[in-house]
Parts: structure tokens; sequence; C-alpha cells
């Protein structure tokens, strides 16, 4: 999407200097810097110390991590090497393992010499594929802006919500939430973006870039302040991201999540759900039982990053020293709460009957 | 309560000096530091600058203002010369001009060699009201944590959950949605507290504090946290405070308080909310059409205060530059969700029948 009007990409391969370069997102949304990956050792470190973040930007950066590798030592020792080096970087990263096994099932086959070449090749190709899943996304969830705006009074605007940062700097391009707030800027729609902060990462913060970078109206608001702002008609529909969804439709997000659907459904405002398929887990259904909450470091919660008053990227702690701190990272919105899921296929009806029918060839896997 | 085992008061009369001491609350949670007050200028700057909050704190230290300046010229002039110049530090906060219309009107038919005395007595008197009430408060609110202890099993805490800081440095003791917790922990119950943050000012770091401060078991965590928490069962009761209820129980409270009703409902959690009875708005009934939101500076979203790298308190800025900030300070929490008003005078069901019961002198005044 657009940076000060130029469009960028997530990760990119720079066919002038055969390079790929990526946004380094560690000094946003404060500083947007650009750098270049040319050793395993840079991509390895990009991964690891989340230069780059968000499951499908992590994966086509250890595909282009694995071409540039192969281009320097293609032998079927340095294949292996380089899997278990990339992989080891985020060893809990589902997609970053499957990421890396589909290059390796790709290029064990081949001779040697063709590895480098053929690398590269996937390595773009799995680029356009996330960039395309996501425009589709958008393209569905688009088609649901519209029509809300289609009963709205003219000049008034449609006012989304969103939680966390599911947005381009995730994917490669459009975002998966975001696909449809960029989609419908871009076609001259008038529309607002509540951003919730997302303690404790404060990933709306990326959110809240991302929108001004490209020119949508947004607001930045603390979680607390989603369930105030539809109680008073201001929210139209809520579009989240997820990190996991079960077979049955529940839904698996960044923590708050499921305090804004039960808002959304207190207030009939419609909460939508925007994913790529391979984030459904066929092999789960009820996912408040099933799904272990993952509980993060506490100095996540206790200490908050940002621009010190020296203008250079600092943190303070906002507990008092001897308080526990809890960090639980993601919380459950059953499926009763999710009015649709928003796929590359279409809109689905948050069931297993509605995702069974729209991914038949997933179907049999369902537990 | 007790800070490292001593008790203290938020405000106090020393007799041994006869000089009025404070908790200078704006170094709080991460340093605590008693300031003395003596002159009219000093109590001004005291609310003015918040050194001293919450209502009940800023009606009783505008009282004692009140009587250290009558102690310096306790002439007509003078009375409202005071009552001007201290209720212009908060000019919007209506317990401030109560307590002081109070003084006054308590004050003016004296003569005025009689004033001085009289002031301080009844300064006296308004602190110990204020902590008799949230005493009482307490005392109901630990009926009902006793009831769900008794049906626990052995040895498992009764775990609470709260919002904001309605705690004692709010008042002058006890504090609201904390008396029942304070009081629960000093008759030796297992209780557990559930601190949320509260963003954007994060007064979840005054409860932690507090309740770290007097040794009672408690974890801070997001403001997201919680509906998280209740889906597992890890909270057995909900008690916020609130800064306005309506005749039919409608709660307005920090803004988040709605969402964790929200989430209490939805897991049948029950969901309290503590109150001195002066902060019923007998005159209101629907909370959500009548009261009117106050949208706060953007800057308390913005920027986050705490502890710096060096030590010293700063702040960062946590938001990209040119992102537009919405800070809606207040939600209303519908009756409908609320399980009952523990006030002073015993615990209510939150519709208009069982406030007008429990208050039947108000019950004319209802509209």
């Amino acid at each position: 999407m657009k940076v000060n009007g130029t469009p960028y990409r997530s990760i990119w391969y720079d066919h002038d200097t055969a390079e790929v370069r990526i946004i380094d997102q560690r000094w946003l949304p404060h500083d947007f810097r650009i750098a270049t990956l040319k050793s395993r050792a840079d991509f390895a470190t990009a991964i690891y110390e989340m230069w780059v973040r968000g499951a499908p930007l992590i994966g086509v950066t250890a595909a282009y991590g694995m071409a540039e590798d192969m281009a320097r030592d293609p032998s079927d020792a340095n294949l292996d090497a380089t899997w278990e080096a990339l992989n080891a970087t985020r060893p809990t990263a589902i997609n970053l393992r499957w990421a890396l096994d589909r290059c390796r099932a790709h290029l064990a086959p081949l001779a040697p010499a063709d590895r480098a070449e053929a690398a590269m090749q996937l390595a773009h190709d799995m680029a356009e594929e996330d960039v395309d899943i996501n425009r589709r996304i958008g393209q569905h969830g688009l088609a649901l802006i519209r029509d809300i705006a289609s009963r709205k009074p003219a000049g008034e605007p449609v006012r989304l919500l969103t939680h966390c940062n599911a947005g381009w700097l995730a994917t490669v391009d459009w975002g998966t939430a975001t696909s449809p707030m960029f989609q419908a800027a871009d076609a001259g729609l008038n529309i607002h973006v509540w951003v919730d902060e997302t303690r404790p990462r404060n990933q709306g913060a990326l959110t809240a870039w991302e929108l001004n970078s490209h020119g949508v109206s947004h607001a930045y608001v603390t979680d607390n302040a989603g369930g105030h702002l539809m109680q008073h008609g201001m929210v139209d529909m809520v579009i989240t991201g997820t990190d996991r969804t079960t077979a049955q439709g529940d839904v698996c997000n960044k923590i708050g999540t499921y305090l804004k659907a039960l808002a959304a459904q207190d207030n009939n405002v419609p909460f939508y759900v925007a994913l790529p398929s391979p984030t459904i887990d066929w092999t789960l259904r009820d996912g408040v039982a099933e799904i272990p909450i993952e509980e993060r470091n506490p100095r996540e919660v206790s200490h908050v990053q940002g621009i010190g008053t020296d203008g250079a990227i600092t943190e303070v702690q906002v507990t008092p020293q001897g308080s526990e701190v809890g960090n639980p990272a993601f919380d459950v919105t059953p499926a009763r709460l999710v009015t649709g899921l928003i796929t590359e296929r279409g809109t689905s009806p948050a069931t297993a009957e509605g995702l069974a029918a729209m991914f038949p060839e997933h179907a049999s896997k369902v537990a």
C-alpha cells in the first residue's frame, strides 16, 4: 500500500540491484526505514529480531532467504542447513515451518544447478499468492462495505472498527482485515476507521500508521472505547483478523477481540473476521475449550514503548514495583458472535456447515 | 489503608503539628510522598494539579482548605473569596462545589470569631463521614464475597475483577469498589484481584499499588484480558465504582466498564457496582441516552507516563504522527447488566424499584 504517495510492499525484490528489501518494522509507527537482506544471517536476523512480523510475511521472507542462500550454495547439505537455520529463528511460527517445508519439497528433487533460479521463482510465487489471497479477501469485504454505504444517508461515512494489526505490514500487501478498508478507500467510498490501541503491544499504532500513510480517515482509540462507540451508533461494522479459526467458526485472535464481539452483538453491529483459509484449523471445533492461550512475558504489559521526550524510541514502566502482572495474549470469540468470515473465496457464515460448503476439500478433515 | 505496614489515610490532620497532610498522588504508583498543605494557595494547588484526586477526597481537601483559611481571616469577604478560589480549581467537579457550599452554609451564620474552630470541626466531620460511608459499603460487599467463598472448594481464592481506581486514594479511606476487598483481606478471606489497567490514564496502577501496599493478592492485566479470564472461570465477581448512577440503576463509570459488564453477563459472573448514595443522580433514568460523555484531551491516549530507563518519571508517545486520536472518557453500563448496587445502606437491585425502596426519601425526586 502507499507510504507518502508511493506504493510499497512489506517485502520486495529489486530487479535492478538483484536484492531483497523489506520495511524494517522495528521503528514503526515512528520511523519508516527500509533494509536490504543479503546473507542467510541477514534473513535470520530479520525474522528473529522481528524486523518483519506476521505469519504470511515471515513465510515469504524465509522463502527469499532460502533463494538467496541457494545462489551461494545449492547443495543438499546447504538446503538442509538453511532450512534449519531459518526455522530456528521463530520455532513456534507454524507458517514459517510450512513455508520452509514447501521450499525444500520443491527444491530437493531438482539438480543443485537448477535450485537457485527455482527457489527465487518460488519465493516470487509465494509473495504473489499472498497478495492475491488478500486482494480477494478485500474484494469480498468491499462488497459488505458497499452494502452498508448504500443504506447510509449521503455524506455519512461507513464507520469501521478494527482490533490489532491485521494489516499489510503483517502480509506482503493489502493485509486481511485492512484489505476491505484499503479497497473501499481506493474505490472512493467514504469510510472512517476506529483503530483499537490493542494493549499490551499497541499494534493499533501500526494499523493507524498504515491507514495514515495510505490516506484513510481513522482515529486511534483505547481498547476500552469500542463499547461506548457502538452504543451511540458510531460503528457500522467491525472487521478483525484472526490467528486461528476452528472448523465451526470460533475465532482465536488478539486478546480483547471477544469483548468487541460482545459489544457488537449487544448493539446489532455486524462483526466480521477476515482470514486466509490456511488459518482455518480443521482439526478443532470448540475454540474456547480446545485452543490453549499463550501467556506471554509480563514485561509486555508492565513496560510501554514509544518516542521519548528526546525523540528517541524508549520505554517506560507503568506498573508499580511488586505487583504481579498477567499477560494472556489471545482470546477466543465464539462463532455465535461472528456475523461472517471473509475468506479469499467469499464470505461464509461462522458455522461448520458454512465453512464446509465453502471449502468442501477440507470438510472430510473435520473432527 | 496500610502502606508498608503503617495505616494511612489519603488526607489527615496532624494534631501534634496542627497541619494538614496528604499523600501527594502525582508520584504514585512509583513513589510514595507526603505533602503538608498550609496556605489557601497550597490547597488550591493540590486540587488543581491533582496531588489529590477522586470526588470525596477533593471535597474533604477543600473543607480543610476552608478551615485553614478561616484561621487566617474569618471575615465574610474571605469566606466568599476562599469559596471562589477553591471552587475555581476544578470547576466541573460537582463534589467540590457541594463541599464548599456545605462549608459556607455552615459558617456564614456564625460569628467570624467562631468560624475557624467550626470550619476545622466540619472538615473533620466530613472526613469521618466519608470513611464511615465507605466502611459500610465494604461491609455489605464483604457479605457478598463471603457468600461466594462459602461455595468455593477449600483453598481456592475468590477471584475478583475491578476496573479503574475506585480505591482509598480516591476517598479518605477504604475506597468504594476496593472497600469489600480490603475488608475481605483483613478478615482473612482468601481473595485474588484482577486489576484492569484502565487505559488511557492507567488508574489500575493505583489500584495495584493500593492492593500491593496493603498486602492483597492481585495481578495487573490489560483491559483486554477480562473477557478471556471470565470465559475460563477465573473471575467469581466483578466490582467497580461509578461516577454517576441513574435512578433506574444505569451506571456511568470509566470507559471500558460496559465491556466488562457484557463479558460478565455472557459468562454468568455477578457484576456489582459499589457507590456512596450521593453519587446517585435521581433526576436521570436512561443513562445511555441522558448522560453526556466527556471527550478528553487526546494526549492522554497518545502519551503514556511511567518510569523511564533512568528511573525518573517521564512519558512516551505511542501513536504515529498524523493519526487522529479519540478519547471518550466514560461509558454507561445499562442496569440490565448490573447484578447489584452496593451502597452504604446495603445492596440494592439495579432497578428503579430497588433504589426507591432503599432510599425512599429520594423516590419522590425520580423523574
